[in-house]
């Protein structure tokens, strides 16, 4: 992919971000760098077991390198559909150390937002509050009543990501990206996880979320459903509009 | 495309509408029977200066090969973004001859509705109502109203393409897709017209329109923002579920 097509793509408004679930220390920085994506998800709760050989300080290097995207950093709990199953204060003090090493962002699950956005913000990271609902998508007034909450929190941005189990369910979610814009003036990424939302994965994008997320080459999907960067890439050749 | 690849499209629910806009009498079977499309639509009003010289008669021979699909004819008027401008007797005397050749469907503006839709039944095609919204996409509640009004005229399926002046237009229309199925029982063709709308043009299918339209090889785009066939199955190859 050509600098020329990943400005296309930055065209309709957001930008693709590839989630890395896996990586030796060595190949980080050319995952860091990956042409086919805007940004980047750095699942550190994924890199548990990684770390016990290459200690996270090894990675952390690879942030200061200037040939890389912006990184979304994410240390994500068992209860919110992750892998990090440790003490929260140790969760949260891997992802200040991810700031602290340079990551743009900080992903923080909504339950952890109100003690921590602020710590954060001192620190020079913009902070994504995240809400994940795996066993199905809540009905348009509780995703509002969330939306509303999460508004409050002080973040750059929102995220929430619920599990389809009609294609409708997209409809909902989707329509919660105007509302968060129109209504509360904040950026939200909404979609559905699951067969039947991969539909939202590329609608978000048009409706004006800043990213979507993505699979990348070599990656495991990060969650049921999501698409890889060529197929974002395809989907949106197709679909944007100036 | 195989057969093989065809089946695949139709196991989302639904099936991709080839427009037909013009053709020589002699080319025309072939765009009857093109591999990549389930059925096509013959824009009948398109056709008024090709007839001069080459008389319906010699077309309507065509609907009696086997080898065609499924065809949707359509004589859209000038007041309905077509261009047909002769009187309205004229205009469905020849949707009647086109039944009478074998058409299986016809499609019907809701304002010729009322007084048409039991005469083409007794001719034994299945009827198609429809309304066009070239200025823009009306409230949710005026969609509402608008669709109680054509689920009322007994026609077999509903078509309603409003243009899109923004990507969350089409939001509103989609819904109308599932209102339709669950509180009247009806299938409807539901999507935004014009470049912010074409991602309605796939998610109807998604959400289970029984077809949406698409552009063929050599033929003009019957409305802005139409997606070529190709693209339509480009965007299902990544969408779709089982």
């Amino acid at each position: 992919m050509s600098i020329g097509e990943e400005k296309q793509v930055s065209r309709v408004g957001g930008g693709i971000c590839g989630c890395i679930l896996d990586s030796s220390a060595k190949e980080f920085p050319a995952l860091l760098n990956y042409a086919g994506t805007d940004l980047v998800e750095w699942r550190l709760d994924c890199f548990n077991r990684r770390f016990e050989k290459e200690p996270p300080e090894l990675f952390f290097e690879a942030m200061s390198n200037a040939s890389r995207h912006p990184v979304v950093a994410t240390n994500r709990p068992r209860r919110e559909m992750g892998t990090f199953d440790g003490p929260e204060d140790a969760r949260l003090r891997i992802l200040e150390q991810a700031a602290i090493a340079g990551a743009e962002w900080v992903d923080i699950e909504l339950d952890a937002a109100e003690g921590s956005v602020a710590g954060f913000h001192e620190l020079g990271v913009k902070v994504l509050v995240s809400s994940h609902h795996p066993e199905g998508t809540p009905s348009l007034k509780q995703l509002r009543a969330l939306l509303e909450k999460m508004a409050g929190t002080g973040a750059q941005a929102l995220k929430i990501a619920a599990y389809a189990r009609a294609v409708e369910d997209n409809l909902r979610v989707l329509e919660l990206v105007t509302i968060a814009r129109k209504e509360f003036g904040t950026d939200l990424i909404a979609f559905c996880m699951g067969p039947a939302g991969k539909l939202s994965r590329i609608a978000c994008l048009l409706l004006g979320s800043p990213w979507t997320y993505a699979r990348l080459p070599g990656q495991p999907a990060a969650a049921p459903g999501q698409l890889s960067d060529d197929e974002v890439r395809t989907l949106l050749e197709v679909l944007e509009h100036e």
